[in-house]
């Protein structure tokens, strides 16, 4: 294993205290337990927005921490949920009086460590409403997960919901509105390599040199199939497919087209996948409307890419619009 | 070899197809020849920027073209420095009467077509002068390069006197100030994993499980030396301290600190070495002004990282912080 590391059980603890050092302007990083919150936290009379998950996916979710986006982020150790007590203390330091809602993936550990969180905040006196994304449409149930996992569609819901907090929208109106981005959101994935998780040492999977996983997870759960290396516009095909289908996305729709690197993947490649996808939504009479290209929803160093589609309304984009301020998606101001 | 690729001689022809498809609200993508230019250009009285070299280096340096960054960027193939006749057609699409300078990065290819394509522009009657970048302190000559390489100071450089070319400087005093950002501007990098050459379809070359190799060129020209894997903070002062020393950076100092991807690595890693750089500089009492973390000059999906130091003065501290609307940089608008 050759990483940029101290030691893999300091992997999480040095990298948030490269956050600190270099985001102090607008970024506190509270340690044990961990967690990102805004400086100016807790905000009086705004919803906070705080999610969470296993580290490794960088920048998800504490380099979307900021003006018109989360209000806290909890990162686990590496691949592994945040603990309820780590919840817990993150939410109590950003409420506000206006409650707080949980934007949760779902897996197991995440989702059950977020009830237990939101049950002692709310035995606390805290107001939480929590919403769980699962818009991978490559597998059912997963090593992780029971239903579908939580993907891509997490980055846009917390800069959707983010934009209509900061409009101080009421917490059941968060919520509503998480649920609908949630509901038309759809993503799918494929690893070209797999990740090495530090503690591990070892790549989690074993993929031969001329083969890709189509549907793949970003912990490198299995996806749907395994196929011999394609084209780039043969790849784009066997993941828009089953988005499209599945909503299903129609003629005369606007979306969000997000595709996101795995983190081993160059931009270039990137742009390639983009093209692919750009002529086969047209070709569907699909209207890309805004668009997001990059490392956004990363598995470590794996070399991949996922395609994450999001129907849009006019409530949607507007706020898909709006300001936005972090260390990663900065527009607006 | 597995890439998200059409076929290796479509790489680059593909990826500007979606660079046009995505950020048409301010990009025009040119083809045969290629480049990049800002939607408006040319614009009356400012002089233009330009900046180019070979493809696989991405977001650099199409990923730069906007307000207070580039007017224009010339990609060549993979690793290839564009043409003489690009170079010029870029030129003379983005000149609009105040001249155009040209951003070099110190290799041999890149500096003769620049070198052809101003002696060109200049008998067609377009005012260009060019400055050549050459930060890299880890050799003295390289596989490509006469003199020292062009890296990360590049990307500082065109962020600089782009902002200085918004506040309409003439040509004399930009050539200026990008001297003086070179100047003042160090670097050195860093590799784990070589990258592959689409067009060659293997490894450009072969590192050990165990080995690293510093000092690499972003095109995997050879460094300083091979070394066993180390501990982020050893690989962190092997970095820094040949550029301090070089410069001299000094006790008292301010600079922008930037520790670049080489576009394989995580971002979780790049923290990582951000919090030792961080701790290396403040025991020298020098203050890090400013940061830049993240994948920026990039050598395909080669796993490492770059430092680079640049030492600012007043001026540059105004000018870094200024409006800029880019793809991969956007603040202040």
């Amino acid at each position: 294993m050759k990483k940029l590391i101290n030691h893999p059980k300091d992997v999480v603890h040095d990298s948030l205290k490269g956050v600190e050092a270099t985001h102090s302007d607008f970024l506190k990083v509270h340690f044990e337990p961990n967690y990102i919150i805004r400086k100016n936290a807790p905000i009086n009379g705004k919803v906070a927005l705080l999610s969470g998950g296993g580290s490794g996916h960088e920048p998800l979710h504490g380099g979307f921490v900021g003006y018109g986006m989360l209000d806290a982020a909890c990162p686990g150790e590496v691949f592994t949920s945040p603990t309820p007590d780590q919840i817990l203390e993150a939410t109590k330091a950003v409420a506000g009086g206006a409650g707080v809602l949980h934007i949760v993936k779902n897996y197991t550990g995440d989702v059950l460590n977020f009830e237990m969180a939101a049950d002692l905040a709310k035995s606390e006196g805290v107001m939480v409403e929590s919403v769980v994304i699962n818009d991978d449409v490559a597998v059912e149930d997963s090593l992780y997960t029971a239903g579908r996992r939580g993907v891509g569609t997490t980055v846009l819901a917390e800069k959707i919901v983010g934009a209509a907090a900061e409009e101080k929208l009421p917490l059941a109106d968060l919520v509503k509105l998480c649920r609908k981005v949630n509901a038309n959101g759809r993503s799918m994935g494929v690893a070209l390599t797999s990740c090495v998780v530090p503690s591990a040492g070892k790549s989690t999977f074993d993929l031969p040199e001329d083969e890709i996983e189509i549907g793949i997870g970003i912990h490198g759960e299995p996806g749907r199939k395994r196929e011999k290396i394609k084209t780039a516009r043969e790849i784009t095909e066997l993941l828009v497919g089953p988005i499209v289908k599945d909503l299903p996305f129609k003629k005369g729709d606007h979306v969000i087209a997000f595709v996101n690197g795995m983190g081993g993947t160059p931009l270039i490649e990137l742009y390639i996948i983009y093209n692919e996808l750009a002529k086969i939504l047209n070709s569907y009479g699909i209207t890309i409307a805004r668009n997001l290209i990059g490392n956004y929803i990363t598995s470590l160093e794996m070399q991949g890419c996922s395609i994450t589609l999001l129907k849009m309304d006019e409530q949607i984009l507007r706020l898909w619009d709006a300001p936005v301020c972090t260390t990663t998606l900065r527009w607006g101001i």
